[in-house]
């Protein structure tokens, strides 16, 4: 089969590869329809993500048809549709009896990290009960990908963390992807007033489609002193990171109100200064979270009921083989006004 | 009267000054019988706290009798005896109504701040029926001024907000007054274990009577490596930042378990390094609070049913002519072994 290697840093190569087999019986094999690339996988390609050795298959999401169920897989069998959860689960360690599927002892994101990902004709599904999930009938299922990672993240880690709510002033740092699945999601729990930052105008103006009650370019203006003024001095009450960089996470201290909460989204190398002397009296949390995908079910009842428009945020659609292009254009997003790429394999 | 005054950076005197009279219709004048030194009056000492200006009367916690109600106040006639608040709340601003005194808009912690406070014969209480308590029939009323500040502090601020329940393991950082009482109402949520860390042996011997179930000496040994010994490498569910300096508060980054929660406690004067590189997928939060008092009423009750002993934290008895001495024993705590002083006026 073909299949997208990571080849060592700054390489990519679409190549051959055996067809993967069952290897435990709570396995499924499924065949991958449509794929799609993560601000992950380039920090992937750049090296900066130890775990992933050179010769592993990438990707953490998709939409597909089970192949092969194991022995053991009760839920799912052969032509089934699916979504593939980018968190595996066993459902039965002490994390996932929590919900924290994030830190399962078996699995976590394991899927093109240190086992081989969605990003070929065919993935292999560890604990496939717990990590697949059915396709609503009738749902675009080139829109579902997005229900793999980005959606389940911006809500969870963004939405859920930074405890929006009715009423609720929320600034989301970030308009990528999952800023704006943040801000998506967000609109589900009514907030007051929605403010979206970001340095790209173009994103920007993407945002204030999806909703935003008001843009702000943090290349051209400070946005403590912008959401100050559109906050009566006060600050926002859910502060949501979606970059992933030492600054955008120190920015986002300076925007949060009195009571509020800042939700770190964003993948970080390095440290970044608290500036706990300003924060201490201020009433607030910052929480982190790797997505556990405890939302996924809601979200697929929430699409077949169109409730929601994930398929919004895909901007390029590309045939497998153009894998390298799908990179190169998604690596360079601004330049190709990228948000999402939706490969069908 | 006589009032312990801040002359100053460095300077403190204990001096004449005019009794207060009544200047809102809302004020209370109490005449103070107890009353204590907090570390944040060390802080203002040393010139730490800008908003502390000399010539204020210093002090925040204390018990005493109503002298003279305003005309408004309804819930205190005098000859009262209460207990002193150290946040001030009108109980009617946007945030009092959503329980957070601590940023009352008229109130929160300025008395010995922007007001002039309780170590003195008699103090003015603004928003009186909102910032004193009745003192319960019976009880110690000298224990009582732990309640004016330290003990809703360690319970708000460190236990609530580090989310301890029943079976958490939890760290506490800082054995000191804040440290221990966050120790003691930690244990009114019957958690599994608490392991107590400080570089003073006399204090983690304290802490180990109050109930601490492990005593980490931290100049000693690496509080890391402790504790992830005695949490089978997992780190702690709640851990209590009670000190208020950067080391202490990157340590608790190290000590926190997935899905734990990080609850600062110290008055920082300094930022301090945020290791969002380690944590970024650690489903954590970490949490600031100034005390908001609102678990005052339900620390009385407890206290009038015996189930909390405050008054365990004194260690220093003096009169209110010897303040200046009560100053520098305090100040040179770990010498004189010296948790809290009571003040009797």
């Amino acid at each position: 089969m073909q299949a997208l290697v990571y080849k060592g840093e700054g390489q990519l190569a679409l190549e051959d590869h055996p067809v993967p087999q069952l290897q435990e019986p709570t396995d499924a094999i499924v065949k991958v329809v449509y794929t799609t690339i993560c601000g992950t996988d380039l920090h992937i390609m750049h090296g900066d993500v130890p775990t992933v050795t050179p010769g592993r298959i990438l990707g953490h999401e998709g939409v597909g048809i089970v192949q092969e169920p194991g022995a053991a897989v009760s839920r799912f069998k052969k032509g089934d549709h699916v979504l593939i959860n980018c968190i595996t689960s066993c459902a039965t360690c002490e994390y996932c009896r929590r919900g924290m599927y994030s830190h399962c002892t078996q699995g976590g994101w394991i899927l093109g990290n240190t086992l081989d990902g969605t990003q070929a004709e065919y993935v292999r599904i560890p604990q496939a009960d717990s990590s697949l999930h059915h396709v609503p009938q009738g749902v675009d299922e080139k829109a579902l990908v997005m229900f793999s990672d980005i959606f389940p993240t911006g809500l969870e880690c963004g939405v859920l963390n930074s405890k929006v709510q009715p009423g609720s002033s929320v600034a989301i740092v970030g308009a990528g992807p999952v800023g704006l699945a943040a801000l998506m999601t967000s609109k589900l729990y009514s907030p007051s007033t929605i403010i979206v930052i970001d340095r790209d105008p173009k994103r920007l103006e993407i945002a204030k489609k999806l909703g935003a009650n008001h843009i702000i370019n943090s290349g051209e203006t400070s946005a403590e002193e912008a959401v100050m003024k559109l906050t009566n001095k006060v600050g926002c009450d859910a502060v949501i990171e979606a970059v992933g960089v030492a600054a955008t996470l120190e920015m986002a201290q300076d925007l949060v109100a009195p009571g509020g909460t800042i939700a770190n989204v964003g993948v970080h190398g390095t440290s970044c200064t608290l500036k706990i002397e300003k924060l201490w009296d201020r009433n607030m949390s910052l929480t982190t979270r790797l997505v556990d995908t405890v939302t996924t079910p809601m979200l697929l009842k929430l699409f077949a009921a169109g409730g929601i428009e994930p398929g919004k945020l895909i901007t390029h659609e590309l045939p497998f083989k153009e894998m390298e292009k799908a990179y190169s254009t998604f690596k360079a997003a601004a330049e190709h006004e990228a948000l999402k790429m939706l490969i069908t394999i």
